[in-house]
């Protein structure tokens, strides 16, 4: 739209792009609905917080009953979803196998096309419980492990993480996985939350929208981001290779200003002072390591961490303690990012519901920086 | 990011997201790489136009030659992909069948992962093949009809056409044809477009970021308003029902202000004085219907032309003769969005190239109006 040449944000930083009461992040504060993510992360399950995100309020014991049976009874996907999934390559990405995959369950739906509430509300509880079964159900296919049903009594982290592994997890795992499930659910406007909003703006479809979503987190600037932590730790090895290893990479970047390598699971395009999810999710990894035996990674991450802050004042994200925690858990690297989708879809679908109730189709403008106005020569002119 | 409160547009109209050198959109103009749509429509194929978008330039004719020689290559679908379409239900969205379609080409393009130029450039011309394929293919398993294969000699447009209908088409048809692809190539930062550049933006692969692009050009308020907008014509009946049809609508809005039924085919987010599409292929339009003896949808289009200029002071789109075009050549509606895929699948690849080479993530912020501040209360206290 160059007729007007507005300033723009690049990245639309800082940019406010609409209106929510889904979640709130300040500098000091991440909410959802109201509640701050430590009370939460402290106080809820995540099928609670799920619960919170799709239906508004945090539920009473027999709503979280009901809730829990609808999501569990999902847990089982159609057989046109698993016979396309037992012919994908075991070298395709998990994140592409869950793209597939939800489009596909679009096809099956029983509320099909239907885009009114009460439908998207049922599609949202589906989606939350066919996610973590497909999650489930690739990652044992890669690695040839037995199939773990849903223990109807247990929280969703504890049957994900059991579906994963092909075994029942120690109550404390199962904790830790349900609790990150609680921090990754919902943070506003990020690229693929608003990548969502953008797709149902136009009115399409849930699926169409969620299919978008997980193709924008896949992106190792978004949620492959926990992937790219948990290969920068293996390859520091240990502790003891933290500062070498960092003064070497400062030495590169000093000598290769145009192709410098990063330093993952750091800085945050809102929060400058820390991110309050990292804190909670790395103590919860230390408590897992008295389990496994592995408090090298957190030794590692500390002190990598206090470099950083020393040296250049950036914060760990949660990707970051993200990383150490399911790599405790023997979870593939390659499973971490889907393990995101099956947190965010609940944020992706609050927020796709609030986008059809006051909608109004996302199509900004751009700046035109081409070659200027020419005519088309004939081809045998050219 | 509600530390800010900066006021907002909604559906981030009139914002300025970031620079493009691919198209170009003022009230009086569209130019692609800076060539004016009509002269590009008057003296370019489609095929030309794709390279233009894609390789930045027109092609010469020995260009053009080996760059149809790669698109056709790739009309032949792997045996993955068709046995999964096999499996479909008759009654899937075709916009559904392509967006798993893409989905799926993603886990066995032969780039794989690899987010490098040549690697882009190569997928764009292999899924401007493909998605021309798989519509051809789906069009033809929708109504039991034979396979034609690609005439090495002959136009997209033309071929696009033989391969949905299970015959040549004529001449004519198929120049109306590949001039549609020419009018729905490219239009910067619409809402499908700018989901592709989101998602790329994450650096997530070409595959993610088209197959969010479908989703989202799914929708009525996009890609599906063609549709619409011949639903509406035949529902209209004749050209001597079109002012009754009218007063009805707007008795039926005066009557129901909260529940309005939209007249499709007409207004535009930038354009307020008329869609320079719209009249070249209403003239199209005409043409054909020489040839097929369908005028009368022509003339009722031009008496609701005449009456929405008259009384609302609105211009028709492009969605509004493509819709008449398109049923004049036989093909099934639920097939016209896919159509519109084939074209802009080319604007979108541009666009998520130009992404890449000068990236930063895109993520807005957003203004929270939810609930206040609150505590998590017991479950046993709810």
């Amino acid at each position: 739209m160059s007729d007007t040449k507005a300033k723009f944000e690049a990245g639309l930083a800082g940019v406010v792009a609409g209106q929510t009461a889904v979640g709130e992040v300040t500098q000091t504060s991440l909410r959802y609905r109201g509640y701050e993510i430590a009370d939460l992360a402290a106080n809820s399950t995540f099928e609670e917080t799920a619960h919170l995100l799709i239906h508004c309020e945090l539920p009473n014991a027999s709503q979280l009953k009901d809730f829990r049976h609808r999501v569990q009874a999902a847990m089982n996907l159609p057989k046109q979803v698993t016979d396309v999934v037992d012919a994908m390559p075991k070298s395709t990405p998990p994140m592409d196998v869950l793209r597939t995959v939800v489009s596909i369950l679009g096809h099956y739906d029983p509320d099909g096309q239907n885009n009114a509430k009460s439908a998207n509300l049922g599609k949202s509880e589906r989606l939350l419980g066919q996610i973590a079964c497909a999650t489930g159900y690739w990652c044992r296919r890669m690695g040839n492990l037995p199939e773990v049903k849903p223990d109807p009594n247990a929280t969703h982290g504890f049957n994900l993480l059991a579906m994963m592994t092909g075994k029942k997890p120690s109550e404390l795992a199962g904790r830790v996985m349900d609790g990150t499930l609680v921090l990754y659910a919902e943070h506003e406007f990020n690229a693929s939350t608003f990548t969502a909003r953008t797709i149902a703006s136009t009115l399409a479809d849930m699926h169409s929208a969620v299919t978008g979503a997980i193709g924008a987190l896949k992106g190792p600037l978004h949620g492959g981001a926990n992937e790219a932590a948990m290969h920068q730790f293996l390859s520091i090895g240990k502790v003891d290779n933290v500062d070498n290893w960092f003064n070497e990479l400062e030495a590169h970047n000093k000598a290769n200003p145009t192709n410098k390598r990063l330093i993952m699971g750091f800085g945050h395009r809102v929060y400058k002072n820390g991110d309050h999810r990292a804190a909670i999710l790395r103590d919860w990894s230390l408590q897992l390591s008295k389990e496994t035996g592995q408090k090298h990674w957190i030794d590692m991450a500390d002190r990598l961490q206090k470099i950083m802050l020393d040296k250049k004042n950036i914060h760990p994200n949660t990707d970051y303690p993200a990383a150490h925690a399911y790599y405790q858990m023997g979870i593939p690297i390659p499973l971490y990012t889907p393990i995101f989708v099956c947190s965010r879809i609940t944020g992706w679908c609050a927020h796709i519901i609030e986008q059809y109730e006051n909608n109004r189709i996302i199509r900004p403008g751009s700046d035109y920086i081409g070659v200027p106005a020419r005519d088309v020569q004939p081809i045998s002119k050219r």
